[in-house]
């Protein structure tokens, strides 16, 4: 990484979504990113689980970081993702991205969802970095 | 649908999750759903644009009305999700689930989201009904 | 579509591993393809079910078909394959691809691999068009 | 692994269509497998390039043998393959899976098809084990 600003920090402290989310960077470096995630009672869903949706959004967060950690602002051009088991009220969310795949300008990244008890979500995601005219 | 309490609705009136992220229920019934949110200032992530998560939440949400929708409580097994456009502060969403094919204890709903300017995110959830135990 | 050959049938034309694998063309046009194979006895994998990989043959060659069907040289980026029910020697399988939406040079096409019993995959492409200068 | 015979050598003794598309297994153990093939004249598509089924197929027989290394009959549920890139005739491709989660009766395996070149292929199984009856 060139000296200057951190792309991933820089990117973080724009990123009010997180934010409201709750979701916390940990750690970030090139290609790999830690973020955390508390469910809180307003995080549950109809079937007084986590909703999916904010399980993505906290992997989909360390994703972001893990895919624009190189520099080039890079965003997510898909993913899937697999729900392991359930969480709940108070349990405390690690999401850890890796790359495993970079070509051209595109890139694969596996994010492993855990709380304490275990993995709870297994996401990957399809990343494009933005062309330069558009950054 | 039996006479009776609505599961959907029943569901939905216990999603405090939906409820926080702005997710609205406009009608859903056998198979299908319809939801709609509104990007606010919130929302934005670390590019200026809506947060991957919170477009699969809608999508999400949409697709646990479809699968809720024949009665026996259904949760998600896991979803991809293809990001076709960015889309901004202001832009109202809406997500049209519909179920693909079902079989067994399992589903398969595709739902598309749109603002005024077209599809800006396609979702495919994989459900699958809970063990009566469990209930 | 322009006079002149059919872009498909060009492509089909040349798909000798469609063609070693049984795969027949049944008909195609804008957008849509429809392909049809019938399980053979050295198409079982040790479970004695038709292999996996066969059956998204069979899908990828639909979508093959679907997404180039517009003209320009297209191809698959990659796919997601749920698997529905098992088939066995004898069956006829047929496959129906559909394009869900396209956007810039990318294109997301659904297809349904049913039997006379019912559905057994449902598949989903993302197409990428080549540059001009790759072709 | 119990005395007796190899589960996934058993499989593979029976498995015409992954011997029959020129598919070899290299070696496999608990939770991951390696399997390989060289890409034919009769295996390339309408663009002059292996068909994205034949490149699916041999990852799919990886994964098969990862995912029932541990001894109960376990079959594919789904799938999800991106293509990295495009090979030809004469490549020998090499597909490592591996075990990435385990739970309940389901799993998660990650296969990398490579060339000399370089990765050509990510692809992700979800399996499921066969209930014991229908064995």
């Amino acid at each position: 990484m060139s000296i200057g600003p951190n792309p991933v920090e820089t990117m973080m402290a724009a990123d009010v979504a997180s934010r409201s989310l709750g979701i916390e960077l940990i750690e970030s470096g090139d290609g790999h990113a830690h973020t955390r995630m508390v469910i809180g009672e307003h995080m549950v869903n109809g079937h007084g689980i986590a909703h999916g949706g904010l399980i993505f959004s906290l992997a989909d967060t360390a994703f972001a970081c893990a895919c624009n950690s190189w520099g080039p602002p890079t965003v997510g051009a898909g993913a899937d993702i697999v729900f392991v088991a359930p969480t709940r009220v108070g349990d405390v969310l690690d999401a850890h991205a890796r790359v495993r795949t970079r070509y051209s300008r595109h890139g694969i990244y596996d994010v492993t969802v855990r709380t304490a008890g275990g993995v709870i979500a297994e996401f990957r995601g399809r990343s494009v970095q933005l062309p330069e005219t558009r950054v």
